[in-house]
């Protein structure tokens, strides 16, 4: 940050827009290429072996279903532990159940540091290899510790980097937010989110490597290349990274795309209107929720080595055992949840008047703070729904489905969502252009938001679900 | 709001803030002068004639203690519940508690109507009696309803203006968003705070009056005279309505709050920074609680007509039989929560290169959604700190009370909080001013922050506790 004069009054740092702008535009960039990173990936990859095992519950070291409530809990009673969710829910089809649901109270830390390389800010990396991932590392953020990971209960190596984000001293803060998960699997988790700046010199150790937000958003369009962390962490960024071409034609997506990020053109709400909207949603949704013990939940079934939905749907929870060769412990076993079927995610964009809008819903999942989190136009797992009344199939679901491969869709990748507690949670990721007339249905809980409007949003707590901000990070970096 | 052009993106309306400040300017009123208005409540008080007696609890009606869990509810299932909580702090001198707490998780609505009046925008206020009130009528909002209320559960009449806040059409919303009450008292209670603005002609009804911003922030100054949940409505008012004046001098407090509301002129620390602060205080505050049943609350006693802390400390829940001739029932019995002792408030400000600062305090209280909320500088009962050490005592509150009737004592008022939940719940509030080295103890709770950042934060949800809600619009409207 500036300050001005000598006074101790501080202004924003009025060249952070345009320096991002600047680190979105490089892709080559002079310190590593893009084909130094992907041998990087390649090289690290090889490097940190993992194998990851099936093991049925008997053979978890140090995990164990509780005595009193059933509960698949650690023995130091930290990481995270296994319970019930009792929902009343006065929406949708269903509404009451009980489910088992990952209960992780602590907040943790999701971080990347950025540098200025020739005048270029540049993120440094992690690869990293999580027992769930189906494809060994992913690039991750620099940080990425449960504070159980931080206090070292598992007695591992120190977290490198972390103190960059715990003692921030003169460090420039870029973004430092609080942000949900899957709501559908985690209780009430929530991460800090912080990008922060440094001035001196760092040294990149075997497993990181700096690159630029250019490079990011090339490597968002791979599968499975960037995890979920990655992901979210770079949705918070601040704006300024989108408007970084200059000789866009007028009638491209990225001159709708820059208009959106410009709150001077306004856009089909203002925005106390959508914060209206959101208070409506949150407002009018009642969602009560209550922990229960692990062997009170019904419909679901405990086997030797799983416990799973009576009708093989939406999750299982196994075990695996990982014997790993870089990790802060060399093995162990822990419990994974494992989704049944491929998600589909999409985000439905348009233009109106030339501005780029996305089809936003607001959306209640029994593990959010609050009742609602705004969500992409469709986040569902369609296997789910195989057996419900036409009705009762998600908004847009076959909309999405028929679209394929039309050319109107403007990113389509598979990415997949945090290796640590999740076992292959493989979603389909796309973002399909619609026309401007296109109908929403005039649904209540559906609205279309400008991309200035999703960051403004961004820069808070709680408001943008993780699969959204996968979505408008995948937007943001639209060329 | 104005449409550009033809096209339908929509901007904000930028007469807003020049009108606003031009109602808080306004304290003649060709409308209503204050002389009418004081007639009005003196009249209204008058005519809401408000016999409140302490009864027993046998002599509740459609209120009983639950055979089960001893809870004390009311036997619609609705309005509120009186149960026990179960605390677990990491932070404070008790690690871990139980109390009683108000558990009513409906979403109200409290709701001012804004309407131009000869280039005036005016409020429409209500004179409304609550049976806690110290002191009959106050100057209330448009609307206050819970959903039990405007759900109409005890068959009562229909809520005057309701459909204007829950039917918005084309009314012009200036403001909604979801905000906490007492945290100490209440658990996760949040209610709609909103104010529209209509262009239509709106009849005032006898218990209604319409009154200008600056007759409002005239009355906030006198004892008791606008409730809690005006206060709270006005916080939330959108900016402009501090920098009304335009012949103060250079070195007047005015001129600094002015400064303050605009952030070109910068503050001690950025909006990102202040961010980072929260949610550095909301990580580092692990409280976690539990609804019980109220007969599980330990070192509180229950007799035929109260319920106390073994202390004597803290609140006693009572009972309550009230006469009314102007509800929408005419007689009822009630639980209410009665505060031991009067409260102290205060917010410290000081002039920072000329630019107003007001110390924040990130507090965590047992009701909040997250761990924290941000309060005014101190926040306590007195009489609850007379045996605890020194040490112990809440920061601030010795300065507090040694300050008294000092010169820098800027605002200094007895408000009292929402006469139907609380009985007699009385605080002084204060905002005091202080010289720019005053020290703050470096305390990481505590932060100076300036009115355009508390502002901007009040446009969202759950960010600013309801006494530093009620602090906010105080010092928002010293002239």
């Amino acid at each position: 940050m500036t300050t001005v004069g000598k006074s101790v009054l501080r202004t924003p740092d009025d060249t952070l827009s345009r320096r991002l702008a600047i680190s979105a535009c490089t892709v080559d960039s002079e310190l590593n290429s893009l084909q130094d990173i992907r041998a990087w990936i390649t090289e690290r990859g090889a490097a940190q072996l993992h194998q990851v095992d099936r093991v049925p519950f008997d053979e978890l070291r140090a995990w164990r279903f509780d005595q009193d409530t059933g509960d698949l809990r650690h023995d130091s009673g930290k990481f995270f532990r296994i319970q019930g969710l009792r929902v009343h829910s006065d929406s949708g089809p269903v509404p009451t159940w009980t489910q088992p649901i990952i209960n992780q109270p602590e907040i943790g830390i999701l971080g990347i540091l950025v540098r200025d390389f020739g005048g270029v800010p540049h993120c440094l990396m992690q690869a990293k290899s999580e027992p769930g991932n189906v494809n060994g590392v992913q690039v991750s953020p620099t940080v990425q510790a449960t504070r159980s990971n931080y206090l070292r209960v598992h007695e591992g190596a120190p977290v490198p980097y972390l103190s960059y984000f715990r003692e921030l001293g003169d460090h420039r803060v870029l973004a430092d937010v609080l942000q949900s998960e899957q709501g559908a699997w985690f209780y009430r988790k929530r991460n800090r989110n912080m990008i922060v700046e440094v001035d001196e010199d760092v040294e990149a150790l075997d497993d990181f490597c700096w690159m630029t937000i250019g490079q990011l958003n090339v490597l968002l369009g791979e599968d499975n290349m960037l995890n979920m962390d990655a992901r979210t962490v770079l949705s918070c960024m601040p704006d300024g990274i989108e408007v970084s071409q200059t000789d866009l034609a007028e009638d491209s997506l990225g001159t709708a795309l820059a208009r959106s990020c410009d709150p001077a053109h306004g856009g089909l709400h203002t925005q106390v209107e959508t914060m209206s909207w959101i208070t409506a949603c949150e407002s009018a949704q009642t969602v009560r929720t209550e922990l229960i013990g692990l062997d009170k939940v019904t419909d679901w079934q405990r086997t030797a080595d799983e416990i799973h939905h009576a009708g093989r749907q939406f999750f299982r929870v196994v075990a695996v055992s990982v014997r790993a060769n870089s990790r802060e412990v060399g093995s162990w076993t822990q419990p994974l949840l494992e989704p049944c079927g491929v998600g589909q995610i999409a985000l439905l964009i348009k233009r109106v008047g030339g501005v780029l809008h996305a089809l936003i819903n607001a959306r209640a999942e029994p593990g959010y703070l609050g009742s609602v989190e705004l969500a992409p136009t469709l986040q569902c797992t369609p296997d789910n729904y195989t057996a419900v009344a036409p009705s009762d199939r998600p908004p847009f679901l076959d909309f999405v489905l028929d679209y394929g491969r039309d050319g109107s869709v403007v990113f389509d990748t598979e990415l997949s969502e945090e290796g640590g507690r999740f076992h292959h949670a493989r979603n389909r990721y796309r973002i399909i252009e619609v026309a401007d007339d296109f109908p929403d249905d005039g649904r209540p809980d559906f609205h279309w938001l400008t991309v200035h409007q999703l960051n403004s949003l961004l820069g808070h707590s709680n408001y943008i679900n993780v699969q959204a901000r996968t979505l408008v990070a995948c937007l943001r970096g639209l060329r």
